[in-house]
């Protein structure tokens, strides 16, 4: 199994619910490529179609890969190397499905969606955890998939073979920061069992 | 029991090692405040001795409370409003206690330390949870302890009550964000079992 992650630019929503495109958030590419990869994601998907974003995600990659950055701080050049910046999710198939080229692999790719909103049919933390580890299954790749803005846009929610449950603090306050969500989803899913 | 943490920004290590004050994020403001609000925690100090960093920090915070923010994002003023800048953990103890005058409570303080590195006396998770939630304990308050820049210095790990185990991923990598971390460590200790 292989395991990845998205963070969406578009199509999300904003306070009142519109569609937009989000600017790409600097912290954001290090918290969560840095949450990766002690995660053992295998790739980080930044998804923005609009193509002055994506020069400017590629810019902060390409810093700390090669730049000045790189030298300052070799770890996070280790996080920075999972890295890719796509225009969507269909980009995000096309790579997967490139890198198993050649390789002997069956595996179906799902992609698996978060919200903060409680919706019907919605999978829990440790039902997706037993899901991805049941021996018995046929072979899977998993892409978690995080929005920015107010969240993933409706219209690709419907699209994910899974939502995840919100994550439920000890209120009725789910106002968590993406790079927050993201970590705490990771180490829900992915975190070994015993702490 | 009332719980609460604080964010430090002195004494912390650089990577070399060497003891330093790092300044403010104001990211770093935002996202703890929000996962803290999350989990039930009834106050985020941000602990800095330096006035003009204190002050940065009230100027992040007052336009989320009271300026153009607060009209803006609501849900970020209610978290805006657990944040206290500190400039040292005694203050912490002196706010604490000035909260509890005049309350029937005699609840100790436990400071509660976190790091990436493996120590010899750490507590797991399940055990500080434990702890925390046994009905038997005399009545106790705790304070979970973030570092910045390359973590909390040992002299101020030492005189924690406990040091929590770092955050295990899933191989040896652990640079975590504060963000990421400080979102994880809550979750952990905090979130309702029933995921």
């Amino acid at each position: 199994m292989a395991t990845y992650i998205a963070l969406v630019h578009y199509p999300v929503l904003d306070k009142k619910r519109r569609v937009v495109a989000t600017s790409i958030t600097n912290l954001d590419i290090h918290d969560l490529a840095r949450a990766a990869f002690t995660y053992g994601i295998s790739r980080y998907y930044v998804v923005t179609p609009i193509p002055g974003q994506q020069w400017f995600a590629q810019r902060v990659i390409q810093h700390w890969l090669e730049g000045f950055g790189a030298e300052y701080n070799p770890t996070r050049k280790t996080a920075m190397q999972i890295v890719t910046v796509v225009p969507d999710l269909e980009a995000v198939v096309d790579d997967i499905e490139s890198q198993s080229a050649g390789k002997d692999t069956n595996a179906k790719l799902y992609f698996v969606g978060t919200t903060a909103r409680v919706l019907p049919q919605q999978i829990s933390y440790s039902a997706l955890r037993q899901k991805m580890n049941d021996p018995e299954s046929p072979p899977a790749d998993y892409c978690i998939v995080f929005g920015t803005g107010w969240g993933l846009h409706p219209s690709l929610l419907l699209d994910m073979d899974y939502i995840l449950k919100p994550i439920k603090g000890c209120g009725e306050y789910n106002h968590l920061s993406v790079r927050s969500a993201a970590g705490i989803i990771l180490d829900r899913l992915f975190a070994p069992q015993n702490d």
